[in-house]
């Protein structure tokens, strides 16, 4: 069968190491920008009654498939069919999100697990009877020794991350909770480097020194990824967001 | 993006018309026949502690889209989006099925709604944190006047279900309450007759007699659909079932 996308997806998540593994409460809201020129708007009718839609999509990142894959929450490898991982046969996703607005093609929903660009090939309502299974359970995860790690932010970053995202950058708490509660200094899979007595997570131009003992993880500041010479560059400026950088080192 | 299929699906549903609408309760199980050569055998393993598993799969009887269905639940024309109908631009359907057992590349499960023969393109666990949504509605549902139908079934129709229960047919209880339980007299869709004071649903070589008045459905008794003579001929069997209806004429 030959899938046409009916849409994209748009999203501040534009790489891998920026999704959530699952749709996370801390993050963005996302927009399905659906193709014009279809009978998507009668196809759309009634829809913004439905309070949680299914997203059938497709793993754009992910062209190859792998019978086993190691997931953050085992320690050794799984079956895909056992899994969401997006190394599948056939790399269609699926994931449950909560309808928050249709404006003529464009569909706004919340937190979700998505890149930006998906293709997105259906959209179904949820069924509030027929979508929910009783005592449902996956074996291997309940069993699994892997455990989350505990994450607390210092006073400190805490007034770090209300500075950022008063200044537009809204989806670093959720950024740093996903990427390190499960194997966090896997650094195959992350930006995540040893300090000798700490560990910093990379995000964009920002980076997040943390301690780790056991299952404790502190965050303990949050500085520029820039050094103090590319600051005070006026002349380039490739991910335009000097200014906030330059505010915050004024700041903290 | 192309799709292969990574199996298919075998039921005893084998026409539109025998499926459910969504799964049932009374309903039977099917078996999901996955591709040999393929490693699939490899991304199985720990499938079988998945209580509950999505499939993906194909309309492969509705090669058409349209932007807006009738379904049996409204009186009124919906967006497709908005519905769980096959109809939809990628013809894609998702159902949450009770994963009974598995064997090598075997994997039965439980009640559904799939037909026979449909491609299968993914498998994917059901989470238990993840797949479920509070508070979820779908207005256009709640709000329709189309009613469900009481269906009750007489003394002597429980005596031939179990009979033919006896004798192989075990899906005729669960196809009467989805044929009859919406839109009853929709002889477009399926198989019912007037016969002035009673209707007749046709199942296969089976016709069931039923009363309806306001939102009350008796069913009356259950019938063989060939006539004496063609009983009697013992030379042609088309379906293979005249010896059952030979029994079954004998005993009711």
């Amino acid at each position: 069968m030959i899938l046409k996308p009916i849409g994209y997806f748009k999203s501040q998540q534009k790489e891998s190491y920026q999704a959530g593994r699952q749709p996370d409460p801390l993050g963005l809201h996302g927009t399905i920008q659906l193709s014009s020129g279809e009978n998507y708007e009668q196809a759309l009718q009634d829809l913004i009654g439905c309070s949680h839609i299914w997203l059938i999509f497709g793993f754009h990142h992910n062209p190859n498939w792998k019978p086993l894959v190691q997931t953050p929450r085992s320690d050794r490898k799984i079956g895909v069919f056992a899994t969401r991982a997006p190394y599948r046969p056939n790399p269609i996703g699926l994931s449950l999100v909560k309808l928050i607005d249709i404006k003529n093609l464009e569909i706004e929903v919340g937190e979700n697990d998505l890149l930006d660009g998906s293709p997105i090939y259906d959209i179904k309502p949820y069924h509030p009877e027929h979508d929910v299974a009783e005592d449902a359970h996956i074996e291997w995860l309940e069993s699994s020794l892997v455990q989350k790690h505990q994450i607390s932010f210092s006073p400190l970053v805490e007034s770090q991350l209300e500075f950022l995202e008063g200044h537009g950058l809204r989806e670093l708490k959720a950024f740093i909770l996903r990427q390190l509660e499960y194997d966090p200094t896997n650094s195959d899979k992350k930006r995540v480097t040893s300090n000798g007595h700490y560990w910093t997570l990379a995000y964009r131009t920002w980076r997040i020194d943390f301690s780790l003992s056991e299952k404790q993880i502190g965050i303990l500041s949050i500085r520029s990824g820039y050094t103090d010479e590319e600051l005070q560059d006026l002349n380039t400026d490739t991910y335009q967001d000097k200014e906030t950088h330059r505010l915050f080192s004024r700041e903290f």
